[in-house]
């Protein structure tokens, strides 16, 4: 087989507060080889996520990096080495490898996954078509049961699962209200995603009535992706039985200490209200469900996303520090190399 | 009919902090009549509940009482009077009434049921036999869903429905964990309720630490009935997929202004938490199964209960405020005339 040189991004430094670009150093080395069963991967996108504060936070977490090792991501790229006999060569997959040129990866694992590039661009599978719309599907329709004539708010709703929420409830016959930061995302979320109504939580200074304004029924289903006060805001207006998402903590910079916010208890208990951490990977049985009901919403043209691609594998740690200063203008790839598809 | 001459129990005053007896006031006058389908019934015992404090306090809540009427109480008493086709007069009937000699009732109401003398102390339709009972029954099967070998730590677990929790678990198989307040509490969970560890709350400094050292595998059901910092504590100790059932707020005195405590949000969310407010009447459909499978128990010895009852109507106010003070012995019920079966 012929020799790959790689380049790869590694976690040299855990995180205390928010991700630095400093954290993180490229590498190159030689391009790992599959074992039986497995397949080299030549990586055309990775992803920048928030949830990858945790996975490299000091804190503990559901999925952590260690140190010395390639930064895990989300990954769509072309098998260029298969010893497994249902992949071929120059098949698209997308599955979960790093911040890497060449990966090496299991077909067996829960979130591998072929990719159809005529259906939609391949950068999809890493957005709408994967994580972030499995994400917003299974944790909507799994944990939020929404029902139609809901009202559904959704927090980070300009961002690559929050905008995805809200058009999945509102195909659902919600009522859908999202919060965003500055007056850009919150006209992407009524002008592009079809929110009913988008509050800038930069611009209020009384994010209690500005709630209580956009949303006169109450809350049925908070979509959670910050936490913090804004979370303790909206337990006070969830309606009876109603259910909180908690499928992020962005609003928090550090876990450590545990910061103090409003008590919770009181207001699950008078409304009997649910409130239920997620995981989109608890929910793998159902992704290829959320595919098929996904392709079909963005085919029948019910489903926007934007994408901010960057290029070059060497500016994924600044793109993952971007997310936490907003600076992303839609879901945060990154290009490895030219993609073959476009 | 016959007149007969009431006593009952009315609310002066809403609550800001723990019930006094001074926000209450006892009256007479005559009995109410029972309207079309209605029935007069004449109580023998009646209920003093924390959850109380919630009904009369000036914040929102699920069941308020208004200042000037009888104070709302769980009740068991003969019926004297009936305007029901289904009910007769003499039969033994547990209703939500309130801290009355007489009152009326509809037996269509989904929580009026007849009570069979037979079967046990008719005290017992008050506690382990009725309210407390369904209350540990379903909030523990239906919302903590305990699996065996699971463990599951209960507070104000020498109550009324805590040892009922704890009993119940243990015959699902569950390793129990109960907390309460003194040396003679947590001697009445193990010795008496048959909790596999007790924890005095009172005597330890580090209750994390008293927790791990009781909860060698985690916790994967906490069935709080305290909220406070108890519950900051178990909520990083709860096991991936754990259940946290919201059941009462007994630790934190008022709610005005609402107090702080420990960000829940990331240990919901790294563990997948799922945490739910409960209110036992949500679940009054479940009621005959659980009086079917709590009697059997009983019958077989299984559940041990205690009560605490005061003698005269005038004495509830003066039993409610002890169940903030931790002064009574078990369920703490108001004896309003003899008791006809013992």
């Amino acid at each position: 087989m012929a020799q790959h040189q790689n380049r790869r991004v590694i976690l040299k430094e855990r995180a205390t507060g928010l991700p630095k670009p400093e954290l993180f150093e490229t590498v190159e080395d030689d391009a790992p080889s599959p074992g039986p069963g497995e397949v080299l991967i030549n990586n055309v996108y990775v992803s920048a996520d928030p949830g990858m504060k945790g996975w490299i936070s000091v804190a503990r977490n559901y999925a952590s990096v260690e140190t010395g090792t390639t930064m895990k991501a989300f990954s769509v790229g072309v098998v260029v080495e298969s010893n497994h006999p249902d992949v071929r060569e120059g098949q698209v997959v997308a599955a979960n490898t790093g911040w890497a040129e060449y990966v090496v990866a299991d077909p067996e694992s829960p979130t591998f996954r072929t990719v159809n590039p005529d259906d939609a661009p391949i950068s999809t599978a890493l957005g709408i078509l994967g994580i972030n719309g499995f994400t917003a599907y299974c944790g909507l329709l799994e944990v939020g049961q929404p029902k139609p004539g809901d009202t559904v708010v959704v927090s980070t709703a300009a961002g690559a699962v929050g905008s995805a929420v809200g058009q999945i409830a509102k195909i659902k016959g919600c009522r859908t209200v999202g919060i965003a930061g500055g007056p850009e995302k919150t006209a992407l979320c009524t002008e592009v995603f079809g929110f009913d109504a988008a509050i800038d939580y930069k611009a209020t200074d009384d994010m209690d009535a500005a709630l209580r304004a956009s949303c006169p029924d109450g809350v049925d289903v908070y979509y959670d992706n910050v936490g913090g006060t804004t979370l303790d805001i909206l337990l006070g207006q969830i309606n009876l039985h109603g259910r909180v998402v908690i499928c992020g903590t962005a609003a928090t910079e550090s876990w450590i200490p545990q910061p103090a916010g409003l008590r919770p208890e009181r207001n699950l208990l008078v409304n009997r209200i649910r409130m239920e951490g997620f995981l989109t990977f608890d929910f793998v049985k159902q992704y290829p469900q959320a595919h098929t009901d996904l392709l079909q919403w963005l085919k029948d043209g019910k489903l926007a996303y934007r994408e901010d691609i960057a290029e070059g594998l060497e500016t994924a740690p600044a793109g993952l520090a971007g997310l936490y200063a907003g600076t992303n203008k839609g879901r945060q790839l990154i290009r490895v190399r030219p993609d073959p598809f476009v």
